[in-house]
């Protein structure tokens, strides 16, 4: 059954994934071309330093430092550089060789994806991108071949490992968030400098990602809108809990149907990444620790999840190997790419035309009439009261003070955040605690 | 971007699914297009009855009894008939004519796989069969394609909709299988005759489809070991809750690495479908009422979940489609089909060989000297105790007697099964109450 090909394959940079791509590749290489139908030869592997520490050890003869006449000389380019430049032109030159390309670069394909699609379709070569988001959970593929008759609503994920490891153990343990993220970090769980995690980069260049394939739709960056988890506080996390919530930090990607000028339906997209409130019984709220998942809402398929490990250079190894195989079939199948679809180019809405459901805590004088006073202003301000409940004071809360925390209808981002703003400025208001969207209901 | 080309499609049977699959590929035929690089024309739907009703209406010039005619005439046949014949005619007469087939017939690949797949190896053309197992849930293309660089060690899947309900409710509420069946008959979950889905052949022929895409390796339908759930009692359910397990129908497909003549490392399969407890706290243990989940544990890749509807008419029509469109490009593409790889051809070892975990809940006389006969009978036995637990006696025990709960540590099935045997002929043991086995952990 094997076809007596053979297909070089440069693997660009021996980090934590690159190495243990090679170290697979040469260990189920029988494997690998029995399915590829084509024996993969790993012709070089392009690195910066020859002599750095590297995870597994690789055959010093495979190591080069000129990526470029690596590149020339394959039929497909692995690219797990990470960055910008020069993985942008290294993958571009690839691409212009006729080379097909796999790559695990989620930040090149947030900003630059466009400009590297649209060199694959000039050429009718394909980019595989299954690595870069969701580590080795299979997102990429079932969204874009499994689900290619549907029609995607929806898609909730937790893309970020880091973030949920903190999250969980919060929740778990009542913890404070520096706490954990000392640990953490000791335990290689978080970077040093931990900014593109808690601050959610990271999950918004993969919502970009996953948004653009789903919805057929270049989503730049910029489109999509996001809140890191610095935020979250001991005693938000608490409240959750004896609400029945979970906070997770949520990349969602959502299809909304609206009305244009002629009254004709008119569809729009919303892209966004923040700590939002989910039901303990919900799918996701099952995610622990460094897990990802991606929960996915289609019109015919209706609510699918795919869960695992989002990171780790061994389990990323495996989807950039599954990414290989399918390249190298296609290399030998010919024809033209699978390319990637925008034919729908909707338009992203920005964050104030979310509806969504909220849920507002407030400290407030504990005195006759301030319930009322509140729920005014809600009303005036065309959020709608789904629950109330007045809770125990906290620690933080000022003496002489009630607690009460109130759960919105569906409510249009900005008349909320007007709400808001307008609660904060009363008088009756000792001081907005919280405010958390509530997700997948 | 889009191909002129037409490609004609083919629709055998317009039942649940095949009429949602009409509605779907005219509701979706630009966005369908678009995805397939040709336009996908519904050449024509074969029905047993042009007159019986239908799910949702279908154009009546489509219809037509004479399917060897509309498979002569079409590029890709999509198979949703079900059962032996005539579907395994006419998918042979749709290979044979070059025809790619999508179908989701889970007992003709259980049963003629090898026959349909080396059909299609003769004539290069392809088989998809997402929607044969799971639903709408992506577990084939994921199993086939994104792992095709990893090694998958195992799969536990709740692949029957039927019994995880029943199941479910057993668990929430305490209560009889027999009330329950009746009430998931009257919802239409279940059949009016059951066997297949209690006795566990529909899992079956699941397990025998997945454990062959997983090992690559031809697995019979007469190699998997089938229990069903007609021998779950409310107190075995009640039990497991006590003891922290929820029971769940499993099929369980496994890599064994064992010693052959030489001593050198031998592998095999073993593939099983059967009641087993899970602790709750395992992901599958959170899958409730019809739907299915896969959980898959690949060498790199780690623990991988798939969740999702396992049946329905419109979502196994999305899996339908999404494979329509795959068929489609790769038709246009031309060359080989992927093909089903069966090279590491491992032999599947019978269930005695089978090593795991057991549960053994006994009625015992209750004098003294009798734990120590019961641990002298397994020790004997070559199965080694894990935990023990005297519990209060179930309304069915007979008075004077104690119940013992019995967790072992791993052990071959063959010396578990000789034990039970022992431990039910001897004097001290009033009754076997139950034997499960414990997966997950």
């Amino acid at each position: 059954m094997i076809d007596h090909r053979r297909l070089r394959v440069a693997l660009l940079g021996a980090g934590a994934v690159g190495s243990q791509v090679a170290d697979l590749l040469a260990k189920h290489a029988d494997e690998l071309a029995e399915r590829a139908g084509a024996t993969l030869e790993l012709a070089g592997i392009a690195v910066r330093d020859l002599d750095a520490p590297r995870d597994v050890p690789l055959p010093r003869q495979l190591l080069t430092t000129d990526a470029e006449t690596l590149i020339l000389g394959s039929d497909i380019v692995i690219e797990l550089m990470g960055g910008i430049e020069p993985a942008r032109t290294h993958i571009l030159t690839a691409l212009n060789s006729g080379a097909d390309v796999v790559t695990a670069n989620k930040a090149l394909l947030a900003t630059h994806g466009t400009d590297i699609f649209d060199a694959a379709d000039q050429v009718g070569a394909s980019v595989y991108y299954e690595a870069a988001v969701a580590g080795a959970i299979p997102i990429i593929r079932p969204l874009r071949d499994s689900l290619a008759g549907d029609r995607v609503h929806r898609i909730m994920g937790i893309v970020n490992g880091t973030t949920n490891y903190i999250l969980d153990r919060m929740d778990a343990e009542g913890a404070e968030m520096a706490d954990v993220l000392s640990e953490a970090q000791r335990l290689g769980y978080a970077e040093a400098d931990p900014t593109a995690d808690v601050e959610g980069y990271d999950a918004a260049q993969k919502a970009a990602i996953l948004a653009s394939l789903a919805f057929h739709t270049t989503v730049p960056l910029s489109a999509v809108h996001r809140e890191g988890i610095t935020g979250v506080s001991k005693g938000m996390m608490d409240a959750a809990r004896h609400a029945g919530y979970v906070i997770k930090l949520l990349a969602v990607c959502e299809r909304l149907v609206g009305r244009g000028d002629g009254d004709e339906p008119r569809e729009a997209i919303s892209v966004r990444v923040y700590p939002a409130l989910i039901r303990r019984d919900h799918p996701l709220a099952s995610v622990h620790g460094v897990n990802n998942a991606v929960f996915v809402q289609a019109e015919a398929a209706g609510n699918l999840m795919f869960y695992g490990a989002g990171a780790g250079g061994v389990q990323t190894a495996s989807a950039v190997l599954g990414d290989l195989v399918s390249a190298a079939r296609r290399h030998i199948a010919g024809g033209a790419g699978v390319g990637e679809s925008t034919r729908a180019n909707l338009p992203a809405v920005d964050i104030g035309q979310v509806v969504t459901r909220y849920q507002i805590t407030l400290e407030l004088d504990d005195r006759p009439g301030v319930l009322a006073r509140v729920a005014g202003i809600l009303s005036d301000g065309r959020v709608s009261i789904a629950t109330l409940e007045q809770t125990v004071p906290d620690e933080t809360d000022v003496a002489g003070s009630a607690r009460l925390v109130i759960g919105t209808h569906k409510a249009l981002e900005q008349d909320l955040s007007e709400t808001v703003s307008r609660l904060a400025a009363d008088d009756v208001v000792e001081r907005v605690v919280s405010v958390l969207r509530v997700e997948g209901d």
